[in-house]
């Protein structure tokens, strides 16, 4: 058995990894971490693990946890690995980090968007972006650190990766149009975040400057093979979980000009996704909703091509907290100890 | 493998089962039975199963079905069964019939309150009553036909079971106030159920008609030993899944001048309940609520005892379409088999 | 033109009397009054009155406001009023005061019930209880201080008020299940009111212990003419508005045995209600729901008597921020100072 | 009193009409005409209005109605008042059409685009297109017959207008993603819009194919002096109310390379908005919330420069039922009878 620590066990992500680790057979979970509920149960604050999880919580001391398990699980905020990160951690357990410290090579991209500065930019180099699908050959047993990517991330580079791959579109011309569920803003109190406020609205926020998007352009920009430039807008809609990236590009004239750019696009798709497990490419007319994916691991993509504008609308669908965080994580967590990749994640997506 | 059928798959607790046995170690569904979409495929249908379910609808030819499967679940409208059932498909295979056509055991009463006349009487005394917790005795390998519980009734029952079974209660002052989520509504195709008329809503319905109280009052009955007359109101929550039942009653007096009534009636829920895997006696002061069940095959319940007014206020929390439906079928799939009674229902609650 | 001061202006209820009070032809507002946001302008707390509201936060100092404003509304914390208020104050100013310290007559059931030594018990019994369908004649030009009722009472209240004041109940029998949206737990930033937290979810709360009880048993029980003790149960629904009252009682024998108890029932609404504009008694076999009264002053109820078990259920509805607390506060206002009952809240319901 | 005919009072869009005339004072409703409900009681088919309305539904008789009443709101589905309007009627008495049937002068691009044949294209040259703040000057005493923007238009062009009047934009780059509350999508009793489809969900639809495109694009056309062409996606959000769009254009490059980019777009939009009455726009670095205009005749725009794509994200949100349908179709009425034209819409937005 594989064990495991969680730090930031409380949060809704940290949470979601509870519930994904505990339907895992190749795991146990060692030490739920929290910095608000030390020597609380586990059970008492998340009451559906109520006789399901009998532990309680415990500090954020990643130096001993180290000492005691074989892959930690940072779900923190932003700045906390970085902090506390040293190479004999790293040399005793392999950490996949859900916050943001390692996801960007930049250091100065990380700390503009971030506006914090980097206290341990020595690991950044070794760090592995943790898209499976797109990264899945560079994590394995001998990988120590892996940046788990975020749930908008996530979302907006599967949807719009074999476009960019392919050199089908105009990267200048990318916008990426983002609707996420309310689990994605945490668990803290916050007036902006009360049902009453949230419920019967939809807003964007964030708006040219939300610290997602320069983890997109980085990515994107891998593929691309140069830099990128794109407007990401996140938007708050009224339910729990699930994210929606709507994208928009202009279609390359070549393309456009050819046979029959439908077909192109499609075959993009299918050349990286027809294999993959977890991403589904839908069939034609059908969008993705975040409904058919809640609770599950699986990313449904699909695009439609618009003759009369030379444009593509790409579409995805991800459950913000599994594929979007928690599951991504167990996904890395399998490839880095070798384990059947699905391990773990295999439930069907809930509806309704 | 045990080979199954379904018949009304395309509904709300068909398509729960189908979900809940895609991942049955033990089982394969080899029939997609539904009256709306026969030929489609099933994935299209539900597109939360696209790649994961891959068979087209059947017709629901009963008697073709028992032929080919273990065991058929029936996920119909009421009278569907009944008018369908003869003694050869039951030789032949046994059936869970989610529907309340054989859950009462004196035909008038149920003709009166479905007002249907019902077309196969002869296996109402056969049926057993598939409420596992209570009932888990009486099926096995020789059981043939299953009566699984309503979603109002189980929660309902298993609220107030270790009462009424101890005498704590005085049963005529028994009131069932109940809520639910919008699935139990299933998915026809009615104004009342569209998104806008639920939606910032709550309303009770069939007061004082609704046809789950002669149910829990057999049952209820069984339990106590004498008749039971009580008031049932559901009500609709603007919420996908989960029923909370908030159940009143005096207690009897011989328990309020006995040393502590609080003790006596803990003692009691734990009696029958401190063994059981999906009844969950949550602790004291801590209510039921629904989202730390969705999606799962727990009951969680309590109460609280008002030394006021010397009545018992008990509470219970089960998601509809599982512990309510299409789980506790599963459950009772499992007695019938005499399979391990979770196997396939261990996923923990689904939150947020 | 009536100048009215606002404390506790940017809590729900009190942007509640804001938007309300902008609607009235005879009153303006002088005194925004917030706690937590001195100097800030108003139109930046409560967007919706964005350029409809021009003016800043001031504090709440209560002697300087009554020399300013002819009435002041306090939607305020349990306590503030009773800790401010002094005769000198009452002298120059009406007040209605949205919160629970003048609503109960007796200060020691307050006191335990709230936990809160109440500062000013000497104004107690001059205070009027606000609910203007049943105390309309103790309201006029003489009054000083309005006890604006409880959200939950005024709809347990209406709802069974000719039940009891006929004798037509067994009173000790009495029982309310009631159901709120979520403004009823205000706009302070809590984790247990997040969005995450209520949606998709429905609970009790403070089961036998709810400080609405005591006054909803003080009001029926001068109905009745003798005390009243009942079990009244509230939960939270995930909507935003609306509260909606499921009671039960036995009703008396001798009325089961006259010659029709659903005439008798019907004939007491009638008797209190048919001439009340703003409660309305359904017609029979329509069920009050909480979507019919939203963003109105208006309260709708009815019944069913169940001649099974010899119980009516009686059910009302209302707008807990209008008829539960500032459209109530408005009517109070409008007695207090001679103006047409109804001025301001002529609005229909908002649906959907 | 202006005497008004509502055709299809009994969808949302018609009853919506009812309650905002309802408080309009000098119009009264003569004729609440209905397919499916007639001669049922009004108040029964809208409960919020029981007791306020009293009147039974009628036929659709465009020629009776024309007889008796001033002006007639055609709430009806698209082809319906084309398939009945004749110049008889329209010379008694004038129309607010709220369908598409005489929005979009190519009689062709309206045929392409809704599949029907246009029964009566003699009309489309007098209709004006009744966007109040941009046509004002259009609609008075001799205008017959006025086409009521659709929802999604009168927010997608509200919100971009001033970029594209002024020059601000390269028009060939403007994508506009749209997001809708479930009313739009109306009453009929359809699987997809039931409760537990819409919950917890969000998808595009009608992407690149939806009937509003051809409508956004001729007005905005108009305002370009040039063909436009642009991608419109809708979304569907699990609420009841509100329409946002966020709309995305590049800069010109002449703008680009001024002294402020923002500061001119600003200018633009103050220029043409700053005395509307229902135009709000909203202070720096806020972006609108439908939240906020919900009940109301407002629209809250903004927008954001960004410089490092030199875009411009621009933003708008409506009350669909009121300033995307009932709302702005009394507006016009008022412009139509030369009352003021606010009467009847003053209502301040409900929130929460």
């Amino acid at each position: 058995m594989i064990k495991a620590g969680i730090i930031g066990a409380t949060g809704y992500a940290g949470a979601e990894l509870v519930r994904i680790l505990t339907g895992h057979k190749e795991v146990e979970i060692k030490w739920y971490g929290s910095k608000s509920y030390i020597d609380e149960k586990y059970e008492r604050v998340y009451r559906n693990l109520f006789k399901i999880v009998d532990a309680a919580c415990m500090d954020d001391n990643m130096e001993e946890l180290a000492k005691q398990v074989d892959v930690i699980f940072t779900a923190t905020p932003q700045g906390f690995l970085a902090s506390v990160l040293t190479e004999e951690i790293l040399s005793q357990v392999k950490i996949v980090d859900l916050s943001a410290d390692y996801r960007i090579k930049d250091v100065k991209v990380y700390e503009k968007w971030y506006g914090i500065t980097h206290q341990s930019p020595q690991f950044i180099e070794e760090a592995v972006y943790g898209l499976c699908e797109i990264n899945r050959g560079k994590i394995g047993k001998e990988t120590r650190l892996v940046a788990n990517p975020g749930c908008y991330t996530t979302c907006s580079i599967l949807t719009l990766y074999p476009l960019v791959k392919e050199g089908l579109i105009r990267t200048e011309t990318m916008i990426v149009d983002a609707k996420s569920g309310t689990s994605g803003a945490g668990r803290g109190a916050k007036t902006a975040n009360l049902f009453c406020e949230v419920n019967e609205n939809i807003k964007a926020y964030g708006v040219a400057s939300h610290r997602h998007t320069p983890e997109i352009e980085e990515q994107l920009g891998y593929a691309a093979g140069k830099e990128i430039l794109l407007n990401f807008t996140p938007h708050l809609v009224p339910m729990n979980r699930g994210i929606l990236v709507t994208a928009y590009a202009d279609i390359n004239k070549e393309i456009l000009n050819g046979p029959s750019a439908e077909d192109v696009i499609r075959a993009a798709y299918d050349q990286y996704y027809a294999k993959e497990k977890f991403i589904r490419v839908l069939e034609k007319g059908v969008c993705p909703e975040t409904r058919w994916v809640e609770g599950s691991n699986y990313v449904d993509v699909n695009f439609v091509f618009d003759e009369r504008t030379g444009r593509v609308i790409a579409m995805g669908a991800l459950d913000n907290l599994v594929k979007g965080a928690a599951g991504q994580a167990v996904q890395n967590m399998n490839l880095l100890f070798g384990i059947k990749e699905s391990e773990g994640l295999e439930m069907p997506p809930l509806f309704p």
